[in-house]
């Protein structure tokens, strides 16, 4: 008797061992420099699942023209809650966060009139995040939201070693600077775009395809069916800009096909 | 102790009841007549899963212009294995099936030049579907191969009520009746196409999105670089046709996202 009891014991002890760790989720803001700038970026990871001892693969959160908003934090979070450690990366200094749209297009407009500028900052969050013990940072990914989406892939262009890059709505694709440059992309991109999206002319789409076909780049380009520009944001729709609207269904299609996207980048060790 | 060791049993009890039952795949090889024809479709499910009183949502599989090959019934097996009820159906009549490129034509050829016929017949494949007990009729999606991606849109043109439609490497996707006969489509389209497929102009492609716009379907258009025709089938290299070539990176990438959007329609009844 007694030995049938060990052995059921033994048995319920192996069915709760298979049960997943519950989450802890933890946060931490980052202060870093760059260019005699002070940044300011997030970083978010579930210690039950990445440690230093165990390093979980990273994933860099571009933020959209607004700054290194709340919103960018929450798709880090919900990264952290797939096992990722996230990042949100600061492009514009510690503080600088506006609702303003004139505000907005100053502070990007500085970015986008400056390629090397532009690059150098993404490149500093990278490497924050490529430091962190608890990140395997043979296993990095950039995932971008509007602005975000395209300095995702000029993430890439300055020569960041990414797995996979998924941009949001971006607003530009094509190299920002010469054509040669996507030679540095080693990633898998998953480009989300709203079918809709007057923000990104046919011109563009097709210079990016060219470019990317050049380049003889693997690329995906998944196009939602009446999504518009910041299809993604919850908010899109508070801002009263035309053609910005919030669309759940190709939010929610979008976020798993990314799932798919990393998981894909990340596993796949030895084909690579 | 009696009293322990019934608790420690019951939890056994419980942690067992909690793993999924082994898959019990059955497939039936089902005769049906269409407009006097003798048509012979694959059907297969999980008996574990799918039962009379467990009725389970259901695949319409529809071949490429070869016949209802091994290969049709391959991908239904696959959607039996996630659970679902797969039905590949015949389009051309018992027995119908070749590797010759010139038969094939011929006999794609009558269906494609009689659109009435070809629907007649792919809904003669989904009421044989519909009507099995272990099968939901409310919960029907099709996906389909070449011929058969356009006969999957076409099935639900003809009025079949369909959740989903996944057509894979379509030679044509806008309607081959009127425009008009797209209002009759309740399913979500996913579009899953070779970024370099020749066999499918721009020009059909922009038809395709101006008759969606116009009958305002939601639908996804997901484009896989470097593909081409045929990129699913692996044995699309053996047939020796320009411009038909397997992509493995693109069907498993295709496959998950399929996966999706099925999950998608059918688990979101309150929605509808």
């Amino acid at each position: 008797m007694h030995r049938l009891l060990r052995s059921a014991l033994a048995l319920v002890a192996l069915a709760f061992a298979a049960a997943p760790a519950l989450a802890e989720l933890r946060t931490q803001s980052i202060t870093y420099q760059h260019d005699g700038v002070e940044l300011e970026g997030f970083l978010v990871w579930d210690a039950s699942k990445a440690t230093a001892q165990a390093p979980q693969p990273g994933v860099v959160v571009c933020h959209e023209w607004w700054g290194n908003s709340q919103y960018a934090h929450e798709r880090a979070k919900k990264l952290a809650e797939l096992g990722y450690v996230a990042f949100a990366l600061d492009l514009y200094g510690k503080g600088k966060l506006t609702g303003d749209a004139k505000q907005a297009q100053a502070w990007s407009g500085e970015l986008y009139g400056n390629v090397e500028l532009l690059r150098g900052r993404a490149k500093a969050g990278y490497d924050v995040l490529a430091k962190q013990p608890q990140v395997d940072a043979t296993r990095i990914a950039a995932i971008g939201y509007c602005m975000g989406g395209t300095v995702a892939l000029e993430l890439a262009r300055a020569g960041a070693p990414l797995r996979a890059i998924v941009p949001f709505h971006a607003s530009k694709l094509s190299s920002l600077g010469t054509a040669d440059d996507n030679a540095r992309i080693t990633a898998t991109i998953t480009v989300c775009h709203g079918g809709d999206d007057a923000f990104v002319s046919t011109e563009e789409l097709a210079k990016f395809v060219a470019e990317m076909k050049a380049a003889k780049l693997d690329y995906q380009f998944l196009s939602y069916a009446g999504a518009v520009h910041s299809f993604t944001n919850r908010d899109a729709d508070k801002y009263g800009i035309p053609g910005v609207a919030y669309d759940a269904k190709a939010d929610a299609r979008s976020w798993e096909h990314m799932k798919l996207a990393l998981a894909e980048a990340f596993v796949q060790v030895s084909k690579r």
